[in-house]
């Protein structure tokens, strides 16, 4: 497997001002994966319980989608989230938060897994990432991405990752909460001193930030109104991002700002409607689409 | 005059977390009058107290702007501003507030005045950017920027000068005052359905949009850290970006969105220390070395 990604798979509820939607499939993997495999093939390793449909995980693997490691709980329930936006879509309020399989979640990673090129480690616990990042050889390229909750409680374990990772994608308050600084800015470069080569961080409706060794990428967002709900934004740019890294088998500052580029434009389409809904119509024509237009209204 | 600002000048009292100065000289017309010199002859038309330091008139006159016009009252008193900002600089709190001799301004337009140019409307009364709008004979190109109290208290006013003008300045709390969309898009599209032309909205260290009749131009901010004073940020955007469309000769969509990039690379300046500090100290050779930096971190 060239890529892979670790993560949750869930079932959300999603609240925002434009309607709710519920029992949703979602979870940072599969809005990774998804977007990923616009570009290139991916894999998954989650954790599922038998209650998660069928026709969802066909969906996937029609897509080229490598299921066939995800951990499957005979009796046991998925994971459930729900989250409920405010109109300003940065706060949101935690509805549901049902553990279920994926409290037991150790990710185990066969000899084919193990030797996956470009891994994401997704918003799992900093330790389980950890545990991942010992059991691969000769990684090409490694990123990841966290939550405030493992910030918060389990500092030093995010310093051990960000010690061992290539990139970390983070959104703005998270960089502020790992660094102590205000400026996204400082933040981000504060972020490169910890380890990683590179640092996105992503700042919604305002575009993001890549700090690397040798300079700065400041890109604005593709422009999307209304958003309709923002859940995995974050983890389809990761995708996107992954994916283009992959497809062109290089990993240069100038890819990576690239990459980035289409990260956002990914995440454009996301926030479209609820859920996965629109990473599942979209292709790759329709991001190359929305390339040229952001070319348009960014050049000068 | 080939352009005009008529706004305010000011005594300052500024706070930010980086420290304090007292009894700066700033207002709205002075951040744009010195941006706008770096790149063509720029008039003002605004009211001092005679307690207005000398050595700054001697200074603005060295820079090539036309201060003949200011209406000077013996015995009176500077309008004085104070404000305190939080360490999230979006947020401010009004410290200070003597209108003084800027209560009573009633800009008068003598012959050679109002055949200018290009006009800008700082933020002044609506009321008083209408009676300047009635003075004015054959402008080629108008803008204004206003505030939130003016759009609160006298919304009917701001709308007939939107009606008149080709460019709106606002921050993105004033276009979601203005037309009551939380979306900044939404927001810049509905300014443009009010009357001008083009409507600029500026978002601080998450750079700009650039609503045209034909389409949107979204820009970042150039990344400044640490900001040190926010002060006339907004202001001296303005003026750079009028600047560059006079040194153009030209109001087209495309030197518009390089009008709006020189803007948000004159405002770099002026956040970097307190006051006109850093606007006094700038040249037009500096304002292109960050161009150059600009295109570079922006370039994918």
């Amino acid at each position: 497997m060239s890529m892979l990604v670790i993560g949750s798979l869930a079932f959300d509820d999603i609240e925002t001002d434009h309607g709710k939607v519920a029992d949703a499939p979602g979870g940072s993997a599969l809005y990774f994966a998804l977007a990923a495999s616009l570009y290139a093939p991916v894999g998954i390793l989650g954790a599922l319980g038998d209650d998660f449909p069928a026709e969802e995980l066909a969906f996937l693997r029609d897509r080229g989608i490598d299921i066939d490691h995800l951990e499957i709980t005979p009796g046991g329930k998925t994971f459930r989230w729900g989250g409920c936006y405010e109109t300003d879509m940065n706060k949101r309020t935690t509805t549901k938060l049902e553990q279920n399989v994926f409290q037991y979640f150790s990710p185990r990673l066969d000899d084919d897994l193990a030797r996956s090129q470009y891994v994401f480690l997704g918003n799992i616990d900093p330790d389980l990432q950890l545990d991942v990042l010992d059991q691969l050889e000769g990684p090409k390229f490694i990123g990841a991405d966290t939550i405030e909750c493992y910030i918060a409680d389990k500092p030093n374990r995010i310093r051990d990752v960000l010690a061992r990772i290539d990139i970390m994608f983070l959104n703005d308050d998270e960089a502020r909460l790992i660094t102590g600084q205000h400026s996204i800015i400082s933040a981000a470069r504060d972020i490169l001193r910890l380890g990683p080569r590179y640092a996105v961080v992503k700042k919604g409706e305002h575009g993001s930030i890549l700090a690397m060794e040798d300079g700065l990428f400041v890109v604005p967002a593709y422009p999307i109104h209304p958003v309709i709900d923002p859940t995995g934004a974050g983890d389809s740019f990761a995708g996107a991002a992954f994916g283009y890294l992959v497809k062109e088998s290089d990993c240069s500052p100038s890819i990576l700002k690239r990459a980035v580029v289409h990260g956002g434009i990914a995440a454009s389409f996301t926030v479209e409607d609820f859920g996965l809904t629109r990473l599942k119509q979209i292709t790759a024509g329709d991001i190359e689409e929305r390339l040229e237009f952001f070319r348009a209204v960014t050049l000068f």
